[in-house]
C-alpha cells in the first residue's frame, strides 16, 4: 500500500533521505551544551521533580566532564542550581531513556537530504549505563573510552564508507525481525558489516579489536542511529507546517508530552505513565522508574510498536502476542494518514507501516499511540528492569487537536 | 510444539549440538580428495552426462590446483578421464551448486557434540564463482585469496573465539528472517559479529580489511556453515538407523538423489528437475541449468523451505507468496515425524519448524518435500540466473519407503 492521503507531512514523512554523516563531540555539533549547560530527554523539565535515572545520569554526567570529582560533588552542583538543563527535542537532538547529552559526549550525527541535522548520543552497550542513571567507576570508564575511541574511530569509519543511508538500514532491518527500537539486533550486526573493514583501517589493532567488540557485544548499538535519524525526519516533518501530525512523544519521568506539526514548539504534556512492564528476572513492578526517553520518536515515523509485526521476536522484550501483531499494526492504521512506501512488512505481503500519526484521528477514535519501551530502575544507577509495550496516554492528543482546531 | 513421537533419528535431529570448529585444506580433513582426486555435488556421477556448471567447475579446480594452466588444458584431463571424482556426501561433506572440493580448497569443518564431522567449502561471493561453473582469472584469483589468506585467517579467528555454536546460529537466523538456505543475510552478519574482533586479532591489516571486506560484501557467506552443520547434524541422524528418515536430498545436475536413515550408504535417485525458476532480469526459462548441488541438506533438518514462514522476505528471491508461507510450512509437517524444539518461528507463536521428513509419509501422502533452490546458468562460468521453491519429484521417496518395507 503507498500514500494516498497525501500532503506535506505525510509526503516529507514517506520521502525524506536520512544518512549518518559522522560521530562527533555534541559541543561540535550544537550550541546548546556548554560548560554545566547539558541536555536531557523528555521534554523540559520546569519545576518538575527530576526522577532516579535522570538524576544519577547528571550526576554521571557532571563527573565525566570533570565537574565533580565524586557523585556526591556532583549531587551538590545538581541540588544548588548550579546545572542549567534543556530539553534534547528542543535542540535538534534525542537521546534514549534519560538522554543526558554533555559537550564531550560522541554523538551520531544525522543529515537529510533537505538540509537539517540531528542527533544523538552513541549507545553505551548493555548492564550499567549512564541513560539508565549508573555512574559508577565502569559506566565512567566506558564513556572516557568513547570519548577518546570509540566516537573518533566510527567518525573516520563512516566518512570512509560515505555515510549510512538509513532508510536502506530500516527497510532492511524490517525484514531481518528488527522494529529499529526495542529489537536492534540485526541492524546493528549489519552496520558492524558495513563500518568493520573502514574502522580497521582508521584504528590501530587494539582500538580496531576493542570498538569491534563493543560494536558485537551490543544489541542495541543500532538504538541511537535509529532515534537521531528518526529525528532528523519528523524535524521535517514539523518544518512543513503541515498541521496535526505528531513528530515527538517523549518522557522525562515526570512529564510525556508530543509535539506536533503545526504548533511549533509547544508541548502538549501529562504525567509519566508507568506501563505494564515485562519484568527482568528478580524484579517486581514497584522497581520501574516511569517511562523516560525520546525514542519513542522511533514510533513517529512508523517504527517501533508501528512495525510490531516485522518484528514478532520482540514480544519476548516487550510483552505482546505474535500471533495478534498484525492486528495491533491494524488499529494504529486507524489514527494515522497513510502507509509507507519504504518501511515494508514481508510477512504481510510487504504492506506499508503505518505513517503519520494524526492527533485528530487520535482524539476522535480514542485509540492511543503504542510504542515499546525500555524500563529503567527507578533508583538512580541500578541499570533496566524490563520493557513495555506502552499505550501512551491519550490526554495530550486531545489537547493538541484542541489547539489546532482552535 | 515439541517433538511427539520420539525415536532416534528424530531425537537427534532435535538434541545433536554442532560447533563450527575451524576452516582446514579439505586435504586435512578428508583422506577423500588428492592429486586429480575431487569431489563433487550430489549423488555419484557415474556414466551420467556432465552438466555445464560440474564441468566448468572442475576445470577451474584443475587450474586451482596447478594441473593445468589454461581451460583447453584442463578440459582435455577431464575428457581423457584423467581426474577422479566422488560425491561430497558419500564423504561426510557437502557443497553448494557444483559443490567441487579439492584439496587445498578451504572447508569449514563442523563437530557434532557426538563426535563426528563435516565440511563444506567457503563460499565465493557473489558474481562468478567456481560453485556456479566459473573458472575465468577472477574466480580463480578469489579462490587463491580465500587459500592463502582467508582460509587461515578465518581458521584462527574460530579458534580464538572457541567455535560457534551453530544450532544458536540457526535459531536465532530464524528470528531475523533467515531460512538459513537461500536467505543468509542476517546470519553472515550475525558472523562477522562474532569473529570481527579475533579476525583483527588474528590478521595484519591489510589482510584483517580483506576478510570483512568479503564477509561483509556476501549475503551468502553463512551458507556454507550452515550447510555443512546441517550435513554433520543429518550424518548423526543417519548413523542411529532408526529407519526411513531423510538424510539427504541432492543433485549432481543430472541425477538427484536422497539417503535415508536404515538404508546404508544407498542412493534412491531419479532425473535432476529443472524446477520453476524466479528468474534475474535478462534470462530465459531456458538459460536455467536443472538443479545442482548439496544444500538441500538445509531442508532435511527443518530450515529452508521448512522453515519459509521464518523468512517471508525470501519470496522476493525463489518464489512463492509471503501470506501463504505458514500454509506452506504446515503441508510439510503433514510429511514429518516432528517440530523443532530449536528452530522457532516467531511469527507462528514461536512455534517448531517441521523435522525428519519421513518416507513413508511422502510415499502415502504424496506431498513431496519443497527446497529452496538457486539456480546456475546452464552454460559454465555464466553464474547464477536466478532461484526457485522446488518441489522435489516423488518418485526417489516412494523407491526408498518401498525398499525400507521390503
Amino acid at each position: 500500500m503507498t500514500v494516498t492521503a497525501a500532503g506535506a507531512a505525510l509526503e516529507a514523512l514517506d520521502s525524506v533521505r536520512v544518512m549518518a554523516i559522522g560521530v562527533r563531540p555534541a559541543r561540535e555539533v550544537t550550541g546548546s551544551v556548554g560548560v554545566r549547560r547539558y541536555l536531557h530527554a523528555g521534554p523540559p523539565l520546569g519545576a518538575a521533580r527530576m526522577i532516579g535515572p535522570l538524576r544519577g545520569a547528571l550526576i554521571g554526567a557532571l563527573m565525566l566532564e570533570g565537574e565533580a570529582e565524586s557523585p556526591e560533588t556532583a549531587a551538590r552542583i545538581l541540588d544548588g542550581g548550579g546545572l542549567d538543563l534543556a530539553s534534547c527535542h528542543d535542540n535538534g537532538g534525542v537521546g534514549a531513556l534519560a538522554g543526558v547529552v554533555t559537550p564531550s559526549m560522541p554523538v551520531v550525527v544525522m543529515e537529510t537530504d533537505r538540509g537539517s541535522q540531528a542527533f544523538s548520543p552513541l549507545n553505551e552497550g548493555l548492564g550499567r549505563a549512564l541513560r539508565f542513571g549508573s555512574y559508577d567507576p565502569e559506566t565512567l570508564e566506558r564513556l572516557r573510552w568513547m570519548v577518546a575511541i570509540a566516537g573518533p574511530v566510527l567518525d573516520a569509519a563512516i566518512s570512509q564508507v560515505g555515510g549510512l543511508d538509513m532508510v536502506d538500514l530500516w527497510a532492511e532491518g524490517l525484514r531481518r525481525g528488527d522494529e529499529c527500537h526495542n529489537r536492534n539486533v540485526a541492524s546493528s550486526a549489519a552496520v558492524l558489516g558495513h563500518l568493520a573493514p573502514a574502522i580497521v583501517a582508521a584504528a590501530d589493532r587494539r582500538d580496531a579489536v576493542d570498538v569491534l567488540s563493543y560494536i558485537a557485544a551490543n544489541p542495541h548499538f543500532f538504538l541511537a542511529l535509529s532515534i537521531a535519524a528518526a529525528k532528523a525526519l519528523s524535524d521535517a516533518v514539523h518544518r512543513t507546517d503541515d498541521p496535526g501530525v505528531v513528530t515527538a512523544m517523549s518522557s522525562n519521568g515526570a512529564s510525556l508530552g508530543i509535539r506536533v506539526s503545526g504548533a511549533g514548539d509547544r508541548w502538549f504534556l501529562t504525567d509519566s505513565p508507568t506501563g505494564e512492564p515485562k519484568l527482568f528476572e528478580g524484579y517486581t513492578p514497584a522497581d520501574a522508574s516511569p517511562v523516560l526517553g525520546d525514542s519513542f520518536i522511533a514510533e513517529t515515523v512508523g517504527l517501533g510498536a508501528f512495525a510490531l509485526s516485522a518484528a514478532p521476536a520482540i514480544v519476548s522484550f516487550v510483552g505482546g502476542d505474535p500471533l495478534t501483531s498484525s492486528e495491533t499494526v491494524e488499529e494504529l492504521r486507524g489514527i494515522c494518514r497513510g502507509s509507507s512506501s519504504r518501511f515494508l512488512v514481508p510477512s504481510e505481503g510487504f504492506r506499508g507501516t503505518p505513517i503519520g500519526i494524526d492527533v485528530h484521528k487520535v482524539a476522535t477514535t480514542g485509540i492511543a499511540p503504542l510504542a515499546n519501551a525500555g524500563l529503567a530502575h527507578r533508583e538512580p544507577g541500578r541499570g533496566q528492569v524490563g520493557a513495555c509495550l506502552l499505550r501512551l496516554p491519550l490526554q495530550p492528543f486531545a489537547e493538541a487537536a484542541a489547539f489546532l482546531a482552535a
